[in-house]
């Protein structure tokens, strides 16, 4: 390879032969010298699990892009990462991209999303990592109006560089390309899946469930992801994995919590 | 039900027969009215994965410790959370808790845990929720010098409430109780997993891999939970589901974003 350009992960959670990382491999390779690690099979809804009471495993599989190495694997999008990172590649990546994800990762979908969570482990990991959704659930989704956004954010995250534990999530909306307005920089909107059960019943007379519901998004502000989405903009939200509740261990510490 | 009780759900990921939810079915009939939702098998790792591709089944099983309703469900922590909530239960509980988990959730491992993706689950529906790890990976595991930690957290829980969308990441060290120093209020600590893989050729002669690997923590700071539980303390981090690294947009917004 050569040495003087980026080395550049890509991986996703809708398996290594979806429309979408195919679209995101393609611009990446105008970019720097790209590996796949990719699940072998759809991996959407695996939040950040891991793969610790099962084996995994990972094959080099030809790829129809020239010059691509590319690697499925049995695991999560978390898994490829890790693996990528300690098993498949020679040194570390310089970026690390997920996507591009079929159907939306904005708002509450962060924290359940594979794509995402390939993403915050890139940004665990100390590497810049991107991880970039069309908000378009169709296996045949067209990705061509967000090509050139994928291409800009991933420039400027090379040339910027981005603060050590973050990492971005890009939403695109789904629009003719002169129907988008731009790039927004966001936060996440604090919305939240209102769940409904299928209920069915097999032909063996067993009850079981599909998972269904609504997304819900009381959150009104003019600077979130949804906002920004629902009024034609490209969200881009800095992403991290600090869960700590800050504001609130001072109240906390108020408690008596002694025994 | 006596309505005047506290309706308490009680999950984990270690599954519903595992000793760990037993001690916390224990320590919460004293508080409330128990329901159990867990899964039927282990679900380590699974962090804030859902089912999103597969079918669900949920059965009411016999759980040893009167007056509790157990069901056991085919899926993940998060998923046991949302068809409790949605299916399961009359009404929304008043408290979720999960756990005792066997082994420690502290620091990065929040994101990884099913334990703490129930909780944080919970915190997304808006109901007070604690996840509960003791430092003790041992299936036998000694829950006894918990229990009283366990108790007085929920307590002081279902008395003072928790700002809405903040679950507790509560972890105990592995020690007697006498050792025990008492409760400190953290952050998480940005520690991270230093994975490696462990090779191995199957009889067919195919690779495949463990994933192992040691926890590497470089954040030196004395606030944290990974610093407490070093120090014989029982660790209290508040936790929440924003991952926007809100310090972040202000840089962000200087970059040229546009086509």
């Amino acid at each position: 390879m050569n040495n003087t350009r980026p080395l550049i992960l890509v991986t996703n959670d809708d398996g290594i032969f979806a429309k979408g990382i195919r679209n995101l491999v393609e611009v990446m390779i105008e970019l720097g010298d790209v590996v796949i690690v990719a699940p072998d099979s759809p991996q959407s809804g695996m939040g950040h699990a891991v793969t610790i009471n099962n084996i995994l495993r990972v094959n080099e599989v030809a790829y129809p892009v020239e010059g691509v190495k590319a690697y499925s694997c049995s695991g999560t999008p978390v898994d490829c990462v890790k693996l990528a990172i300690y098993e498949v590649l020679e040194k570390k990546p310089d970026l690390i991209v997920s996507g591009i994800n079929h159907g939306a990762n904005s708002s509450i979908n962060v924290i359940y999303s594979g794509t995402m969570s390939a993403a915050v482990e890139g940004a665990v990991e100390s590497i810049p990592s991107i991880g970039y959704s069309l908000l378009d659930f169709s296996e045949d989704a067209d990705f061509i109006p967000s090509r050139p956004y994928v291409k800009m954010i991933a420039e400027r995250v090379i040339s910027n560089g981005i603060p050590v534990g973050t990492c971005l999530n890009v939403n695109i909306p789904k629009l003719p390309a002169s129907e988008i307005k731009g790039v927004m920089v966001c936060r996440q909107a604090i919305g939240y899946w209102a769940d409904a059960f299928d209920k069915r019943t097999a032909p063996g007379g067993k009850t079981y469930y599909w998972m269904t519901g609504s997304f819900t998004n009381p959150d009104k502000g003019e600077d979130t992801d949804d906002w920004a989405l629902n009024h034609g903009y490209v969200s881009v939200v800095p992403t991290q994995f600090d869960l700590t509740d800050h504001h609130t261990i001072g109240q906390l510490n108020q408690w008596d919590l002694n025994l």
